[in-house]
């Protein structure tokens, strides 16, 4: 079933609740591809009830970045919700979600902003407001669908350790799920931006896991030394590959390290042509 | 009774919930009088259970503010929350809220920000980031006790206001009830800083009701320039009142006014000697 007011999905919700059952909610932009189908199995799998929202949220699009040329692909998202046992596929508008003439400046609307230690960093470090308009949006679905699991994808690992972050600090009753990347036989992380690239970009994608998959197993075979492990990444990459950042991260604190250890997490960033991709791998 | 525990309080809220049942919450830094009182009633009188909570909260205090030395009594407080059939109290410590360490700023505290446009007048251009601890912690409040109601006393009008634009803004599923001001006899309107004015400052304090009062009854006299309704203030004040600001604003949006209308909120501010007194009166 897909429903566009908040209204009518607090109706729904307050049934299931009435009854005592459990409420799974997958936050998505759409676009979805087999990583969101997986988020979608596991939390169909856990919970009573599963809901989905698809809605593009204006408030984490930098200036510049793609927000109008975003894929959005409803009609498909749908199908694909309906076919995996999706209860309720919630897809917004703007104004619904932000009011008349959705005023979306910190002058007149409040905000949920995650610590500068956890986003001054990778991705945050080019996006600035990114994870202010995650976590502003992210609470928003919290309070509208209030599930009792909420689930999120390793790919998007800062955002999903700041989520976390954000559900402890603000004592939110949810327990976030997280769920692991998806890839392709290539090895290139699943992700709805992958649209954007042409045949032969694709290929250069591959470099993203390349490197994280050869420092990984460095560090297995002994190498500790986060600049060696780095330096191992030179390899893969070409005029073809702008490389944003390649860090060494606590897996749960974010904070950087200089020796590798199970809890490190690697991310990357590169951009090919326009289109900008991030990947991640623990080193556990 | 008394809970110093998060697990606790939820414990309980889980079992009500369970059976249907409604909850009213009353946030408050206890040093109760009758003005929270009087929020206690409204709520069990219109609430299966009440839970008033009493945290003198570390992050809505700015640098140089009455941090330490605010009121802290609450063996009293207990007591007239059992005598008025509150069913918890819930007294946390700010390590129980804050966590180990409880490290308060936004480096590592994720914070509910409200609106730059809400909190760049009145009370939030003194007192510095003071509305952005007060959402915050209200925001954990809420996610703790999860109510279907919320009590707030008409006196920190600016706080009820930007409390109700979070609520709009986040899609917290609560609603709130505002509650009308307390007065002694002689106007004054009860705060717990009033235990700081010593007997003589009692009598200045008088001031900032019978300033309100007055402008009031200019305005159903049919004067709605609020310069000239600001004028008639200056009989009032003497060398011991100490004016931050005496505004006429918006009750809903907080937009300053020129001409005055029902929708007028009057809002004063004053020292006198070191204790900082705030009221307010709605013209209608």
């Amino acid at each position: 079933m897909i429903l566009h007011k908040i209204t009518e999905v607090r109706e729904k919700i307050k049934e299931w609740k009435k009854e005592g059952l459990t409420i799974g909610l997958i936050p998505t932009m759409g676009a979805l591809h087999a990583g969101h189908k997986s988020l979608i199995d596991k939390s169909v799998e856990k919970c009573d009830r599963t809901v989905v929202s698809v809605f593009v949220n204006p408030i984490q699009f930098c200036p510049g970045e793609d927000l109008d040329k975003y894929p959005r692909t409803l009609d498909k998202d749908n199908e694909l919700c309906e076919q995996s046992n999706v209860d309720i596929v919630f897809a917004p508008t703007p104004k619904e979600m932000y009011g008349e003439g959705h005023i979306l400046s910190n002058d007149f609307l409040t905000y949920v902003i995650p610590p500068y230690f956890y986003v001054n960093k990778l991705c945050g470090k080019s996006r600035v407001g990114h994870f202010d308009g995650v976590c502003t949006v992210v609470n928003k679905l919290f309070n509208i669908v209030q599930p009792d699991f909420a689930f999120f994808g390793e790919k998007d690992a800062q955002q999903l350790i700041i989520i976390k972050k954000m559900v402890k600090d603000l004592n939110i009753p949810i327990e976030i799920i997280p769920c692991p990347i998806v890839r392709e036989p290539s090895g290139l992380a699943l992700s709805s931006r992958n649209k954007y690239l042409k045949e032969e970009q694709k290929e250069y994608a591959v470099a993203l896991s390349k490197i994280l998959f050869n420092i990984k197993s460095c560090y297995k075979k002994g190498i500790t030394d986060t600049n060696a492990l780095l330096e191992t990444a030179y390899t893969y990459l070409t005029p073809n590959h702008n490389l944003e950042y390649l860090e060494f991260c606590d897996e749960n604190t974010l904070e950087g390290k200089s020796t590798a250890d199970d809890n490190t997490r690697v991310f990357i960033a590169v951009k090919i042509g326009d289109v900008r991709l991030i990947d991640n791998i623990l080193l556990k």
